[in-house]
């Protein structure tokens, strides 16, 4: 099994949304990628708790298989968001942010998680990216995600990081604004000319847009009647992008990459079924292939002409 | 081949884009559904156009084998849109409507036109759509197309002709309006209960939503770098679908309908490369063709697991 290192944040989140409210729930970025990826690859965490962090969330994400080795506990407390959706899903307010330790963090990666195959810089500050990814030997792939608040704060470090980057993911909206164009299309042929070759830019319940080989291969999410909690989706979909790719190892195959945007799909899906972790927690590699299949089947359409 | 009857405007449009301007250009819903149902099918006009209405407009859309024998010319100024679109191109500011002689409007059809297979009750006052239905004879399928106007203005008209139509057209908002429900699933849901035993939720550049047989099937649009006018984009996705459609007169299939959905999306891919309806004049089923499998090639993902 391929091995992936994941750098991110470890949280409690208190989210609202119409649909009701989670408390002090655990979530961050690295949380919801390697419950994604564990799926199908190994997954090491590389972040910091506080002394207040329930044992009960490590002991869980050790039981699910993910290598909590590297999740550092520190002097004070973890790192908290709070936050709240209202109709339109893909906008979410920012209530409070507490980084606590997470204001201190610097990742010190093991002898054994330098030599990761796979890499996955969660959205933290490009400074610190970029210092975790010239800590590794030599990953045979490396992804990021990136967001608002470094992309006005830290552009040139940003700029820098993605030319060491073979995948990124990024938001629509964080994507153009990056960018400065127009579409999403557009975004992602400029970021691919800053160094990514593989570019996925999330379009929430719109779907995604993967950008490979110099081609566009865009997706629908999957049809959903309800959404209880969208936090985490985008770190959901990373995680099973990067989880399903590291399995096969064929990081440039365009077929393996839409496969991964469909896995991704499939995992975000869920988790939005419910809110925090509950559902990616109890998950089983059954019911993600029941769902990939169903997706399967509603994109499929026969090649030949249909006549009466 | 299945004859189509479409009932909707005929309008000289001007539109403003971040990309140029056209100015009086040939626009309206009939002929856009029209010049993109044409690919497919045989199309007859039903629509009222002033003394002012270029007869190039007439010869060319004649010429590209429309039946304008039922497209009336009356004392009068032709039906005027006046429209700009800025950077969220699913967002059609509207400057000025001059109804003119669509003012007065009455639909009155011969006796080849009661007797056609398809019926395409394009965006107008549902009282009109609901008389043109009625002068049918026994048409195999019904299709109608609304705009928010119609929602706000005439609910209960639109709730009495929706129990009569098989294939309801609407884009996200609208749906989401006229349902009350939060997001295009649902919205789909009530309608359908109201009789469209097929509904198809258009969301712009983020694709369209089909519902048939009970399941959803989300397809996204074709992904464009670049959109010069997207004016009439609504009305040759439903040209496309309902010209394949009636091609096929496979009204209840799946594959037919999920084919349709695809058709409809590369049909209005094109129709947005430029103002007015200058891609529909020109385009060769060849190049519609091309595209269609061009975009199946995009979508097809293998069922088999990839593997290094």
């Amino acid at each position: 099994m391929a091995s992936i290192l994941v750098v991110g944040s470890v949280a409690l989140d208190s989210v609202k949304t119409l649909e009701g409210e989670s408390n002090e729930a655990l979530g961050g970025s690295a949380v919801y990628f390697s419950l994604a990826a564990r799926q199908f690859s190994n997954v090491s965490i590389v972040g910091v708790v506080g002394k207040d962090f329930p044992k009960e969330h490590r002991r869980m994400l050790s039981g699910r298989g993910i290598d909590v080795a590297g999740l550092k506990e520190m002097p004070g407390k973890t790192f908290r968001w709070v936050g709240k959706f209202g109709r339109d899903l893909s906008d979410a307010k920012t209530l409070a942010t507490h980084l606590n330790v997470f204001k201190d963090f610097q990742p010190a990666l093991s002898d054994n998680q330098k030599r990761s195959e796979v890499l996955f810089l969660a959205n933290i500050d490009p400074e610190l990216q970029m210092d975790v990814l010239s800590q590794m030997k030599s990953p045979s792939i490396v992804a990021c995600d990136t967001m608002n608040y470094w992309i006005s704060s830290k552009p040139d470090a940003l700029r820098e990081l993605l030319a060491k980057v073979n995948i990124f993911f990024g938001n629509e909206e964080e994507a153009k604004k990056l960018t400065k164009q127009p579409n999403a299309l557009r975004a992602a042929n400029v970021i691919s000319e800053w160094g990514p070759s593989v570019v996925v830019i999330k379009k929430g319940e719109h779907g995604a847009v993967l950008k490979a080989g110099n081609k566009f291969y865009v997706f629908p999410a999957f049809p959903l009647e309800a959404v209880k909690d969208p936090t985490g989706a985008g770190d959901t979909f990373a995680g099973g992008f990067m989880g399903y790719l590291a399995a096969t190892g064929a990081y440039d195959d365009v077929d393996a990459l839409k496969r991964a945007m469909l896995y991704g799909t499939v995992m975000a899906s869920y988790n939005v079924e419910d809110f925090s972790t509950r559902v990616l927690e109890g998950l089983t590699r059954a019911k993600i292939e029941e769902r990939f299949h169903d997706f399967l089947d509603r994109l499929a359409v026969s090649r030949e002409p249909v006549t009466a």
